[in-house]
């Protein structure tokens, strides 16, 4: 166990001024203060405060993501991950996050100054600062559909995107199709990775051809559908895979617009199950990912990083949901094979 | 939740029989027995005593691994799930396991009857009678090594072996290896399969050539190393990473019979650290797996499963242990280049 000691030692002060250090005093120089926390986040050194069970604190911070309202995607993941932490005794904290936050301070003074003993990071991106300073953080943290080599103090949680995809495919290819195109959201992203490696895999496994001009990449929202659908359709897709159910509820509609049927025409499959893929017209076919679910494992595996297990990864089981966006090929998917 | 009633009024027949079943009451026939279990299990029925707190019951199955001496490779996968699971006021059994024995049994039967709560499956193969049913098991159940497809009730926990051989392949490249040969285990484990998959993505991610004639699948033991050393240096490779450190110690030891020495010709790397690895000569450089942890981890997922979060795949980090095996590369190696 590091001591206030060990800390003075490192850096030739008296523990007196670690101390200060610590406590946030106002004798100390700014300078010398922010070395005090530097040293003692790389020991590894544990405050009084974050010992006491009393003050048992996680944080969540989050971004690129709405969580206020029941409908809101970010909603059930947070209220899963509060519910099983309170089980436990936690008192969890939410803290919207911006760039501009981030370059403030970094990520484990922030964590230290305000005695979180972990945090749970949900739509950061890859270019956030603080993604970067998780390669080296010695903080306990969870990544919501992000991950960070090497470190064994970041777990990565999601949902497996590759039995997602292949649920998916396996029931357009129950359904007769043959040309299934994958309509994918943005480049930059792991998950928009995982899933094009996962189409790849699960085509091949399927004996179906890949063909280049049945994917394409868009953004993870409805209006950028457009642009695309018509060119998957033109190539001979009788089905569309979209990488979340925005993507998929633009895609029906910009078919509508051009007098192409869902599904009679064209099916078409969404990711997430959001709570408008049950309520539009046609609705909407989609891979569920349990946001509760993924809420309440991403607390079990922050709890277990606290207790010092090494979690790298740990996704859960997507479930098929099957509504009217789907159906059997029509003289389309006939006259392609 | 699932009552008696529900039971009866599927089987047709009277509530008070249906309690005789489940009860193992001697006034049933064994044929209707049999049929009121089995639709119990398939209906998710919990029984009275399954639901009682003093009688909460889980069951560890360990077959193909020894686990009753500290220095068994399974010894600390077992005790980690023990400890883990005591604190949750669990009952942990511990069953050998053997093909035979569960062809006697069918496993939902099997953990029904006993009032198991959750399974933990260590060293089963893919080939057992149990895994087949494992694919539609309603049991929570826990599979160490092995991945079941689709089952919500089933989870596969392990180390990742992505960032082991990479960790590996990058501490060769810094040392001057370009030739790194693998020598995997046997073809028909999924792990030896991922060990593949991570040795292909990680050369590339090096730039280095795959050759062919520099892979090759022995047995997790250690007499099989000597069929496929001679082969992989006349071949090149001036390092071997290798599927266990059963076959690193075989590797190394045909390595001393022919006079080529470890690490100055060729460098050895193996994979879990057991105790062995340390006190081998020259001691093995090593990706090691941390028993004990995924022996927690295991209850953790099954924690989970039995809370019907359906957790898919749990990984934990491996740790490069850098020992006396591995080393720059000589004449050989340049000379290759």
């Amino acid at each position: 166990m590091v001591t206030i000691k060990d800390i003075a030692n490192r850096l030739g002060i008296a523990p007196s001024t670690v101390s200060k250090g610590l406590n946030d005093a106002n004798d100390i120089s700014p300078d010398l203060k922010k070395q005090v926390l530097d040293t003692a986040i790389e020991m590894g050194y544990v405050t009084k405060k974050m010992k006491k069970e009393t003050r048992k604190r996680l944080c969540i911070f989050i971004e690129n993501m709405l969580y206020e309202k029941p409908e809101d995607f970010g909603f059930d993941i947070l209220l899963g991950f509060k519910q099983a932490a309170i089980r436990d005794n936690w008192e969890v904290h939410i803290v919207p996050m911006t760039p501009v936050l981030q370059m403030k301070e970094p990520y484990d003074r922030y964590m230290l100054r305000n005695q979180y003993h972990g945090g749970f990071l949900v739509g950061f991106a890859l270019k956030d600062p603080w993604m970067k300073q998780l390669e080296n953080t010695t903080i306990p943290t969870v990544l919501f559909d992000n991950y960070i080599k090497r470190n064994p103090n970041v777990a990565y949680i999601g949902t497996d995107s590759y039995e997602g995809i292949d649920l998916a495919i396996d029931h357009l290819h129950d359904l007769g199709h043959t040309h299934i195109a994958l309509l994918n959201g943005s480049k930059d992203s792991m998950i928009t990775a995982n899933r094009y490696d996962a189409y790849i895999s699960s085509m091949q496994n399927h004996n179906l051809d890949i063909e280049e001009d049945l994917i394409a990449y868009g953004y993870y929202v409805e209006e950028s559908a457009k642009y695309h659908v018509t060119d998957l359709i033109n190539h001979g897709a009788t089905a569309i895979i979209c990488g979340n159910d925005l993507l998929a509820i633009g895609a029906i509609k910009e078919c509508l617009r051009q007098n192409i049927r869902v599904p009679e025409d064209v099916s078409i499959i969404g990711y997430d199950d959001i709570p408008t893929a049950e309520t539009t017209t046609p609705s909407l076919t989609t891979i569920k990912q349990d946001r509760l679910d993924l809420g309440k494992n991403s607390y079990a595996a922050l709890y277990w990083l606290i207790a010092k297990v090494p979690i790298s990864r740990s996704l859960l089981r997507p479930q098929l949901i099957i509504r009217n966006s789907t159906g059997t090929t029509t003289l389309r998917g006939s006259k392609k094979n």
